[in-house]
């Protein structure tokens, strides 16, 4: 019999996946349960703040997820279009792998529930806080001035997850792959501070 | 007293602005009759396809009006980084507007119902179809090779997808804005065939 904070687990990792694929408002606790196999009944022991709880929890884990993610895409590149690319690849394989139902963890929950939800709307904040940090820091390391680091972030950001809905509704990765490479060939033209200047170029933040 | 088709027309226009910003699953039938003021008991008249053929209409509208943005802005500007912008200013005009509620007209049926419903994503895919389409048509006239400009329209439409996703669920514009002018500079920049060759280039296809 599987422990308690299994189930508990179980609940947040298949309710994610329900709120990628349909959203927010075509997922029912039922659907949660079915899909986890967590014993029925359980739901408001686990989850006493009710579905907007579950869909905060879900939240938070995207975060995590996004972070692991373009950490373990930089592991193997050594400058911004290529991180790009190793991105791609990643996000592209399990859009495709999942029939175009699961693109981007949160985007659908986004646009069904911002800005009416004050406390989800602050958990996508944060997803997209992190993804954006987590690529700032990557495009520092390799030379890009903080200012600079951040705007590249931010049209990253957008390039993957409008190129999500793209092909989503195309059902085929064409578009998706299309911007992305797009993306990298311009990024990979963005001009870079020499290796281990960028300290100094982050100090010199107030400028930017 | 309103004539039917004036009725039928504001449940499609009230529908579509529901739709935009909350969804398909959180639109009732019952919510469209009172943001549109259309006679109850005129629904299943008007849409007997129900509530997914109310949609098609929805989207079909979406179509022309990005078509109609394109145009709108495009009559103003001379080059593909200064439409990225004047399509900027449109479109964050919209949003901030709406209090971050209405973002892209199709994008949260997309994300909920692509690719689970079959008519739903030809239409969805079709709008996309026409916006590119359109995109490419002005990148050509300005010296854009054809093969680039179909590239370059796949980029600017997921840049606008995805900032608009995370500018609502940060409840500002920077996000939006930083996003549409690092693309613009990227655009501005892109190599261009002098006026009046842009013919010669599209003969050449074949090799783009």
């Amino acid at each position: 019999m599987p422990r308690r904070s299994d189930s508990r687990s179980r609940m947040i990792y298949a309710a994610a996946e329900l709120f990628r694929e349909r959203g927010y408002h075509a997922t029912a606790f039922s659907d949660v349960i079915q899909a986890s196999g967590a014993p029925r009944g359980s739901t408001y022991f686990h989850f006493p703040g009710g579905k907007q709880q579950l869909a905060c929890e879900a939240v938070a884990l995207a975060g995590d997820e996004i972070e692991q993610m373009v950490a373990t895409a930089a592991a193997s590149c050594g400058d911004p279009g290529s991180l790009v690319r190793a991105l791609g690849d990643m996000v592209a394989a399990r859009l495709e792998g999942s029939g175009y139902r699961s693109g981007c963890a949160i985007a659908t929950m986004v646009l069904e529930l911002a800005p009416q939800s004050e406390e989800l709307s602050s958990q996508f904040e944060n997803v997209f806080g992190r993804w954006r940090q987590a690529l700032v820091r990557r495009f520092e390391i390799w030379g890009i001035t903080p200012g600079r680091a951040t705007d590249l972030a931010e049209l990253v950001m957008s390039v993957f997850e409008g190129a999500l809905v793209v092909s989503r509704a195309a059902r085929r990765i064409d578009s998706f792959r299309t911007a992305t490479e797009a993306l990298a060939e311009f990024i990979g033209h963005e001009p870079r501070l020499p290796a281990g200047s960028s300290r100094a170029a982050r100090t010199g933040r107030a400028g930017s």
